[in-house]
C-alpha cells in the first residue's frame, strides 16, 4: 500500500483550502485495495460549517459504507477529539497521519482501540499548517474549540 | 434552566426523522440563557450524509461559535464516540440526554471530562429509539458502525 500517494490525495486538499482562507487540514478515505472513496477538506470558513473537519468531510463524501474495518483514512494533520471518536466509533481500520507536529491529536487512545496509526512526519504537512496557524491563530484555535 | 422543553426541540427533530425514514436522533444546541442557536437531526438516509449524525447537524447548524463551554447540547440519545468526542474537543459544557437505554455512550467519559451531564431518562424518547432498532436493526448497526 502507497501510503506516500494516498497521502499526496490529502494534501492536495489542504492546500485548496489553505488557497481558499480556510483550515489547511485535507483528509481521503481508501478502501482496502487503495481505491479513493472519498476525498474532503475542512470547510469552517468555506461553508460557515463548524463541523466539518478535513476527516469528517472526507468520511461524508464517502457516503454510506457498511464497514470500516478494512478502510484507510488518510488526513495531513493528527485527528482531534471529534475526528478521533469518528475513526473509534465506526471502526476505521487504518489511520495514515500527516504529521502530529502542529497538533498531537490522540494517537495512543487510537491504538489503545486497536486502529493501526501510521505517522507519516511529513515536512509538507508540517510545514503548510505552521505557516496556516502563524498567520492565522484566532481560526486555528476556533476550529479546535480553544478560546484565547 | 428548562431542560424538559430543551430535550421537545430534540425529540421533535427524531419525531420528523423517523417520519422520513430516517434513524430518530435529534439534537439541538443552546447558549446560556436558553436561546436555540441550532437544531438538527440523523440525516443518514435523507441525505446519504454517515457524517450528520443528531448532535453533529445541530452544531452545524448553530455555525461557527467560538466558545462552548457555556453552552448547552440536547440529544434524544446518549452519544456515541463520536459524538462524544465532538463534545469534548470543542468543551461543550452541558449535555442533556434523552435516554441511554437503547444507547448507553460514554457518559462517564464526558463527566470524567469536566461535562456536565444531565440525564433526562425520557420514557417518549426511550419507546420511539426501541420501536426504530425493532424495525430497522440493519439501518441502526449501519449508523453506529457495528457489523452484523
Amino acid at each position: 500500500m502507497n501510503y506516500a500517494n494516498m497521502l499526496s490525495v490529502a494534501f492536495a486538499e489542504a492546500q485548496s483550502g489553505f488557497a481558499e482562507g480556510g483550515v489547511p487540514v485535507g483528509a481521503a478515505l481508501f478502501d482496502a485495495t487503495g481505491k479513493l472513496l472519498g476525498r474532503g477538506r475542512n470547510r469552517r470558513v468555506q461553508d460557515n460549517d463548524p463541523s466539518a473537519h478535513g476527516e469528517t468531510d472526507a468520511f461524508r463524501n464517502a457516503g454510506r459504507q457498511t464497514d470500516y474495518r478494512d478502510k484507510i483514512l488518510v488526513t495531513t494533520l493528527a485527528p482531534c477529539w471529534y475526528c478521533s471518536g469518528l475513526i473509534r466509533q465506526f471502526t476505521i481500520g487504518t489511520v495514515v497521519v500527516g504529521e502530529s507536529v502542529n497538533f498531537e491529536g490522540h494517537l495512543d487512545w487510537l491504538k489503545d482501540a486497536g486502529v493501526k496509526v501510521i505517522e507519516m512526519n511529513d515536512a509538507d504537512c508540517v510545514a503548510l499548517m505552521r505557516r496556516f496557524i502563524e498567520q492565522s491563530p484566532q481560526l486555528w484555535f476556533e476550529d479546535i474549540g480553544e478560546c484565547t
